[in-house]
């Protein structure tokens, strides 16, 4: 039986690192058979095309070259990775997928969510998440909470205006799509983690 | 006035650079404001991502990858430094441009070539070269030409079938398209050379 593909998405600083860690720590105590990898990235080539995104010396990066280099990722990513594993009937679960595009390119960047899905149409034939958990905290108390931000990357570099569009981004997505579900992320890190444990387990994924 | 916009296409060895060699002596010779550029590559950006595109060890790369990455480094090329070069008036000469991924990606590789035209009308916005010069020479013929390929070089790893292809996808491109032109390339490099001058003249480019 094919397996369940899961992906975690939210705004910098939002503690999917944290959570996904915890994640991982609870599904290798439950004995789980998980793949768990990440975006932009998670292959060798996709990681060569990572470095080229979040390169800070490429501040001259144009909107439209960013969101193919991030499609261009994702499907090799897709096709080396992740359909493999979902095939061989694992778990896969992925720290950022196709609505990280939609938010930050397509919301954010301003190049419009129906440009951003039109160009992953086609890198993707339409593959979707199972689920995908939204990890819902606001920009502003995201910032408080992350200090060790890394000044070259250049997503970083963008200041809390573009954040705020993401968030809203996430929110938009999340209101017109049943397969993003929010995380309330309020509480600590342990409540979130507990908030994300019962979501899988709602939704049959452990 | 906006200035002209030429690509160069044709097939591994088919004589491109040179030509474009001799092009560009004759256009000094002229006192031809000119910008002559070269894909995939063209910008810092772009170039980096040539080098993934062409690093040999990248044998994994999927076909999908492939034209996503042509895309995204002829979209920053051409905002980056065709598109303010042609509004500053100059003539823009560039070795290979769309028609490239439509005959490797779309016809060779076989993901077709509204696939192909698809993703970069995204990229592109429907920017369409004022004149595309093929040469057309059959890759035996190519092949017989060129001793010194470069074994490192992905593209240049893939034999006679494939470039036999890549040149019936620029045939049947040329076939319905009229800013596509075919220049006879069997005689000897001035020959050649004569040939593009003359239909450069005839087409009012110079």
């Amino acid at each position: 039986m094919r397996g369940k593909f899961i992906t975690f998405e939210g705004c910098e600083g939002s503690g999917k690192s944290t959570q996904l860690r915890l994640l991982s720590e609870y599904l290798d105590k439950l004995g789980a058979e998980y793949v768990l990898t990440r975006e932009p990235g998670g292959s060798e080539i996709a990681e060569q095309i990572r470095k080229i995104i979040l390169n800070g010396k490429n501040t001259e990066m144009c909107d439209e070259c960013e969101a193919l280099l991030y499609a261009a990722a994702r499907v090799q990513h897709l096709k080396e990775k992740i359909a493999p594993a979902l095939e061989r009937g694992k778990l896969v679960i992925c720290d950022r997928f196709v609505d990280s595009s939609l938010a930050y390119q397509g919301y954010a960047r301003g190049l419009g969510a129906e440009y951003v899905a039109n160009i992953n149409s086609f890198a993707l034939e339409n593959f979707t998440p199972d689920l995908t958990l939204f990890l819902d905290i606001s920009p502003a108390e995201a910032f408080k909470r992350k200090h060790g931000a890394d000044p070259d990357d250049r997503i970083e570099q963008l200041g809390l205006d573009f954040h705020m569009k993401v968030y809203a981004g996430y929110k938009a997505l999340a209101e017109v799509n049943p397969r993003i579900c929010a995380v309330n992320c309020l509480g600590t890190k342990e409540e979130t983690q507990n908030n994300i444990r019962a979501l899988l387990k709602m939704k049959g994924v452990i």
